[in-house]
């Protein structure tokens, strides 16, 4: 009889191990003076950072969805880890919360150390840019489970926030601005459908170039979802902000009004910001109503913030500063919780 | 021209939405004071638990593995959400930590709200023995990217712990004793090696009875993993523990080192605590060597605390007081950093 061993069954802990010492010293580098120990032991320590008076802990996970079916075909990996950071740390910006700590689960059918290594140096860019610390994370090998080469990435982050500086929507009133940051693209989100419309009915291929986007079906798909931190946060020292909500999934239409208090509206003006060519694209090729498109894609708009008027046009100026794109977009009517398109 | 519509590529928002909802309200009965507002914003809020002094945040991530695989082919979710919580927050335990809050990360290609229901039913009862929050998680739709019918699991597990308390092995000396603490079976590792066993080579079905064991192969191999949470934070109110191995991937071999400090070696008694059936099973019939079980199993042992000799009695009746079974399964001997059978 032939003796099975855990590796035979498709498990590599040697590989393991050797992708778990990499991780270590890439995950170092974006440790915060709070961070206690180092990864390897059972679980990791983090000190609440000084200088609240009474800390909020703020928490969120997500994943990257189907555009890791996009680093898969372009065999690309290193930028999706950005992608994951920015689900979650822009999820606690929109609270006015400083990105702390982060976590990711890497789920794949086989352990190769050197694509484990491209996709947490993504994670690595993306906590450089959050200002948190990478402080643990799992590498789970499936095998049977994944198909050969794919994995799944899930993260999880945590932010502090003084309590009394919570921002949660509720100060807004009608007559406030809306003001838009750019997003980078897709982000990490209606992949299930761009994928679709790209690589099914145009049939093209992650090489292909994108004439309208001036840039290849890989470079368009594959860019990194935008992290908010450094302008949001610089923003905060100085100015006030009433709401936020991050595009994700759902677009604007089910995004924006979940920062609304009741009796409150948003009126977004289309055609107030530059529309990026990647959604004419899915849009036109697809044949996607206007109302799916916007309540799928974020249509170049990353982060919405919600200012009270008479600081509008500071904000704006402090963001662009700040080297944001940023346009005023709309504002908030008395009416209905919901929002409308004008 | 077929107009294409997000749902029709795969993502079904409204299922998605209805999921929320039945989340949320399993997952508010979890909630403890220092949980601020409720799930369905951007993230959520706690506070950091009062009477701790200099408290310390200790964070682990893990998922289950490919136990999940029995849950698909026995068509039942409603106990993977315990092992999820388990095994996030046993390895908080070992360090001494309350476990505090928790979020969920749900990756599948179709969301089947009374599927996701189930799971997550799993993950609150989870949540109520280790006495933890669910204060939120990501149910993400990814067609094209699991298999008809099954998901992943990821949890993310925050506990906190005075900082003086922290238990991380360094007091650890020679002549300490190992208290084990049974386990529930094979927890959530191993299942690569163990499903190999089971369904290929012995071609067993999960309604098969497995007669050594006395129960059928899904109830055998969906055993939930104990979560310890309460007879460990129990034990520590009023017993001093000086480190404590959480046996999961790498059996006692690779687990019970990693608390160890340099100059110390344990020294397992083999035949000391009763070896479930179902580990006999799969060594004979996958004709496993010992040390491959060793390292790839928990062989009957989820948790192994290291103590002080004079202590070891008190300590094992406590436990046995508090419904725990335990065995005095070896000691801690000077040597080289390791472990080693006897």
């Amino acid at each position: 009889m032939d003796r099975l061993t855990y590796k035979a069954s498709g498990v590599d802990i040697a590989a393991g191990n050797e992708a778990v010492r990499r991780i270590a010293r890439l995950a170092r580098s974006t440790f915060r003076p709070e961070v206690l120990g180092e990864i390897g032991s059972f679980a990791n320590f983090v000190r609440v950072p000084e200088g609240y008076r009474d800390p909020v802990l703020v928490a969120s996970t997500d994943g990257v969805g189907t555009k890791l079916k996009v680093a898969f075909l372009a065999d690309r990996h290193d930028s999706v880890g950005i992608d994951l950071v920015a689900m979650g740390v822009n999820d606690l910006l929109v609270h006015g919360a400083e990105p702390f700590f982060f976590l990711d689960y890497l789920a794949t059918g086989q352990v190769v150390p050197e694509k484990i290594e491209a996709i947490i140096t993504g994670i690595v860019e993306g906590c450089h840019q959050a200002g948190c610390a990478l402080i643990g994370g799992e590498t789970a090998e499936m095998p049977d489970f994944y198909a050969p080469g794919e994995y799944d990435l899930a993260g999880f982050a945590v932010g502090v926030v003084e309590r009394s500086r919570v921002i949660d929507g509720s100060a807004i009133t009608p007559e406030d601005h809306l003001v838009g940051l750019v997003s980078s693209g897709l982000h990490a989100n209606g992949y299930s459908l761009a994928r679709k419309v790209v690589f099914e009915r145009l049939g093209l291929k992650v090489t292909d170039h994108l004439e309208a986007c001036g840039r290849s079906v890989a470079e368009e798909m594959l860019a990194p979802t935008r992290i908010y931190a450094k302008p949001i946060l610089a923003l905060l020292k100085e100015h006030r902000v009433k709401g936020m909500a991050h595009i994700t999934g759902g677009g604007i239409s089910e995004n924006l009004p979940r920062v609304l208090p009741k009796g409150c509206r948003a009126r977004v003006r289309l055609g107030s910001w530059p529309v990026p060519p990647i959604f004419r694209l899915i849009q036109k090729e697809g044949g996607v109503e206007d109302a799916e498109m916007l309540r799928t894609f974020n249509m170049g708009i990353g982060m919405i913030l919600v200012v009270e008027a008479a600081d509008a046009r500071a904000i704006r100026e402090r963001l662009a500063a700040l080297g944001e794109s940023v346009w005023e977009i709309g504002n908030v009517i008395p009416g209905a919780h919901g929002i409308e398109y004008a």
